[in-house]
């Protein structure tokens, strides 16, 4: 049994910086990708739309790299509250941008299950993170990521901080 | 001046895999990415949609890794077709697959201009093509991305080809 109904990271980033279309709270038009703790993975679930296809019957490679995307930082946020000490939900998430993203496609994803996408930290510093996911559709992973997640740059930053 | 208003490549895939979420033209609800030959190069231009940001003022990176896997995979079906004297439009365009993607954020990429998405087929096999892109928006290149396409696999294609 995994344990992974907790609170998602999302749910603590600051409201400016939660518009993201993967995973901000208040995108209402977004995928709203939700990465939550499982053991020493990441965890997050996602049901493709029915518009996400590549080829009929196959998951748009597209949306696969925006789920290990989103994840990726999510689980970067996570891991660098955990090396201090802090769980999801203890103050407002770090906020991370993907540096660099790389994703390996195993095997065509079935469009119709639930995606599981599963990440770890592999390399958390204070500036930077390294992820490794995997996405599995019914138990069977079809891709693999590897995503360099950096703490957002003040040019990034349109708000100021408390 | 350039000359990239000719055919593109993705009006030319066959009917039945022309459902992409990226560049599917019977996709109504997907982005309908274009790629067209300017040159030696390719070019695919795309205005991202209001709710396509990460942080505010910013495009998402998951759309940005979508631009260049699609335009990727157009660049190696026109890169195939010209390795074979053939230019867009001769056929049915050749259907190729994602086999890995790799992207580089340079830098974030402001919401609001049109992108130009630009890309060089490097290596063009039988069964493998090798790209090269870049991400633009007014005139600075904000992120990279290198893809390896294969031809769509026998376990992807559900319907007889002529």
């Amino acid at each position: 049994m995994t344990d992974d109904r907790g609170p998602a990271v999302q749910q603590f980033y600051p409201d400016d910086v939660a518009h993201c279309y993967g995973c901000g709270r208040l995108n209402p038009q977004g995928l709203r990708i939700e990465t939550r703790w499982d053991g020493e993975e990441t965890v997050a679930r996602f049901v493709p739309r029915p518009e996400h296809t590549a080829l009929p019957g196959f998951v748009y490679g597209g949306l696969i790299a925006s789920l290990i995307d989103c994840h990726a930082m999510g689980t970067a946020a996570a891991a660098a509250e955990r090396a201090r000490g802090r769980a999801i939900g203890d103050g407002p998430a770090p906020r991370f941008v993907t540096a660099s993203l790389r994703v390996d496609y195993l095997a065509p994803t079935p469009h119709g299950p639930e995606l599981e996408v599963r990440a770890r930290a592999v390399e958390v510093g204070e500036r930077k993170v390294l992820v490794r996911a995997t996405v599995a559709a019914a138990g069977v992973v079809t891709a693999r990521g590897e995503v360099v997640a950096v703490r957002m740059p003040a040019s990034m930053d349109r708000a100021p901080r408390p």
